[in-house]
């Protein structure tokens, strides 16, 4: 790792006549506020939180920061699960809380441009006016940069792809202060090397995200939702097979395992039995499609041998089959007043998914750990959700999640799906990806020389 | 451009020693097989024509060309269209038809990993069995290696991406003579710098794809056709906006512009008015889906005023109404016998699919030039067929090329939807990229220094 600079007064007038004086902060309070994220990694002051306008303010900063050699770490809203967005060398925070705006509707080419700081909810809630909606959705109300720059996901992909499926077009500043444009556009292109998708993913340490220009869907005239339970996990998972090898094409293909349905249950007094869950949703132009669809996903079902299967086109009747899903989060915190919560996400090829959930469910039983599994089972996803006593059980979850990442990587999956790798998953990065990991580190010495952009992330030290 | 040795005697027989004496070849006529491609561009004779037969090989090759500073270009069979394989500096051709193996099929998880010189054609041909295929299909029986090193398209796009969409995981030999895996046999990967897109479209330039694991789709069991015709090409294209926007999610949306209509009116036989007409096809799990969703087109091309409308979901039917845009290449053909043809490539935004056209269309009008316009629609990509006489008309459609390239760069578009770069348009990509291309180029130094990976494409001289 490069040696840094603390930020002399000099420097920190120079920043502030970049960004503006109100926009410079080194109060107590916002270095407190973007010191931590989600997770469970340990909080880090920042030594100023700037609050970037313009994407010539960000190039700006950067030259400076590089020249000078100041730490920069790009923070959306701090919904990240990884400390990804965790200044661990301080230097500066860029919050990107002032620069979220919608800059243009495409209406017609299906396309929005948008500043970084935009929450994805926000900018769906403007978007229907146009029947149109950016589907990726990690849950939180993630900024679109913040989601870019981590390659989020949600329970959406297995239809609509991740965020880097998402994605046109990016305005983006490179630590020596210049602003470039990847992408473009047209929704095809074949001109050159694929910068864009470098820089997403790339959680910030590449270049800094400055605007985006996404793909829009039009909003599904009809949806509805399935929630079947099943005797088995295997059953469970050949039913997501099934149902993704019909041609179906569901929008959502959500595995909950049978100890969180009773968790679910108990706590929220949701109807679901002490069985594997999955829940499905389906969208479609006719409301016609979603009912043979639905016939059709019921006798998959039952070859299968559910125990239970309920459908739904209604939308009330949708949102309330679908609650214990959406509120899994809050239901397993508020039933587990005085703990913190680790989630732990890993990915493997769909065929070795039942072998990783009889992995973590036997991991669970044989060291009497409580966790809830949640999967995204379209795609091969899995959340654990460890809640933990800091200084007790904290060990016991950290060691499980070693466990499953090694499991997972063993079975031909990744070491993280959609969270990213931040702090928690650098150290697995060279098992990973092994001599690819070094092409990895000639491009950040190629882009960032003095290694400034959101240092002690995606690589081991 | 690095300046490159020419094979000596010693290294000829260290290349045969590696790939064995029968995969090397120094015959006039295998040199002259593997010196152009599709494309209007001029031939240029390799020193040795070598037939790899494992990755292996292909890493111990490369290391001693970029030991010895010989030139590389690979060749999956040859139906570039912008020159991407012609040897121009001469040196190695590496041809892949002799890794044309499928590797595995992993039914469950809609996945096969694949040699790069196997035909998407042939691929296809194997997975029928499985009920799954490979969407990507550029027209002609190309490689999967070569449509993955082009970033290919084709008249399925609109629905299943282009060929970066539907890759996982690759296996890369590098100048140094390092093989790596990128990418992840996991739909899902946030873990680390997307190398898998970089590799994806690079043309050879940055490494050499010695294996595959592509995503595959379910065979759809339905698959309607349409044909319509239009008053003007701003309704035809208004149709294929709202189309696209209905949710009905088509599998194609073809243009092809009056003067293609006539000429493949009277060279085959087939109805088509000289209007614009849009050809559409839809893929669904059930007939009746299919049934409801053309009535939903019926409608929405009444409303665009409609001057025909076919449609059908009888597979006899539907291929005989798709028969003149499928053969579309052939029948122009036939139609010029004493012609050769240039093919060229750009897509914009779809928004500026009327202006693009119109402009082509002026073009032609004013410039006196034969050419068929045929769009890929649904992505805003379209192609423009000059049939030339060299020494007389050529200069003229290249004028029209560059115009016309020119035009949709202007519109926010790109200089080659999916054909890539290759030699035509490599003048084209600093005022598509700007900056952009020096990072492409810091890329390309710290992967190739010695630039032995196809030299002369991509990046203008």
């Amino acid at each position: 790792m490069s040696s840094f600079n603390r930020i002399t007064a000099e420097q920190l007038t120079q920043i502030a006549a970049i960004v503006g004086d109100v926009n410079t902060s080194t109060t107590q309070a916002d270095i407190d506020l973007h010191a931590r994220d989600q997770s469970h990694h340990a909080a880090h002051p920042a030594e100023v939180v700037i609050f970037p306008t313009a994407a010539q303010q960000v190039a700006d900063v950067l030259k400076l920061a590089n020249e000078a050699r100041i730490p920069v770490t790009p923070w959306g809203v701090g919904t990240g699960l990884e400390g990804n967005s965790i200044p661990v060398y301080g230097g500066i925070l860029m919050s990107f809380e002032r620069m979220a705006r919608i800059v243009e509707v495409y209406a017609d080419d299906f396309q929005v441009t948008v500043q970084p700081g935009i929450g994805h909810r926000d900018l769906n809630a403007e978007l229907a006016r146009y029947g149109l909606f950016y589907p990726p959705d990690p849950g939180a109300n993630a900024t679109v940069g913040g989601m870019l720059a981590n390659n989020a996901a949600g329970i959406r992909t297995v239809k609509y792809g991740a965020s880097k499926d998402n994605i046109l077009r990016m305005q983006v500043a490179l630590a020596d202060g210049r602003l470039i444009h990847v992408g473009s556009r047209s929704v095809k292109q074949a001109a050159g090397y694929d910068l864009l998708h470098l820089f997403v993913g790339s959680e910030g340490t590449l270049g800094v995200i400055t605007e985006a220009t996404l793909k829009l869907m039009p909003v599904p005239a009809h949806v509805s939702a399935v929630v079947a339970a099943f005797p088995s996990v295997e059953s469970a998972v050949e039913t997501v097979v099934a149902v993704r090898g019909s041609g179906l094409d569901p929008a959502a293909l959500e595995l909950v395992d049978a100890a969180h349905a009773v968790m679910l249950s108990q706590s929220d007094g949701v109807e679901l039995s002490e069985h594997p869950h999955v829940f499905m949703e389906f969208h479609a132009a006719h409301e016609a499609t979603l009912n043979d669809g639905l016939e059709m996903v019921r006798e998959i079902c039952e070859e299968m041998g559910a125990v239970s299967f309920r459908a739904t086109t209604d939308t009330a009747e949708r949102k309330r089959l679908w609650h214990a899903r959406h509120h899994s989060y809050e239901i397993m915190v508020r039933s587990h007043p005085d703990k913190q919560f680790f989630i732990m996400d890993v990915a493997v090829p769909i065929s070795a998914y039942p072998e990783l959930i009889d992995y973590v469910e036997t991991i669970k039983a044989e060291r009497d750990i409580t966790a809830y599994l949640i999967g995204h089972a379209g795609d091969g996803n899995i959340h654990v959700e460890f809640p933990y006593t800091p200084g007790e059980t904290y060990d016991k979850a950290m060691a499980a999640n070693h466990d499953i990442v090694m499991k997972a990587l063993a079975l031909g999956g990744t070491a993280t799906g959609e969270h990213g790798v931040g702090i928690g998953k650098a150290k697995y990065m060279p098992i990973e990806h092994g001599d690819a990991l070094d092409v990895m580190r000639v491009i950040k010495q190629s882009l960032d020389p003095n290694g400034i952009l959101n240092p002690g992330k995606v690589f081991p030290e």
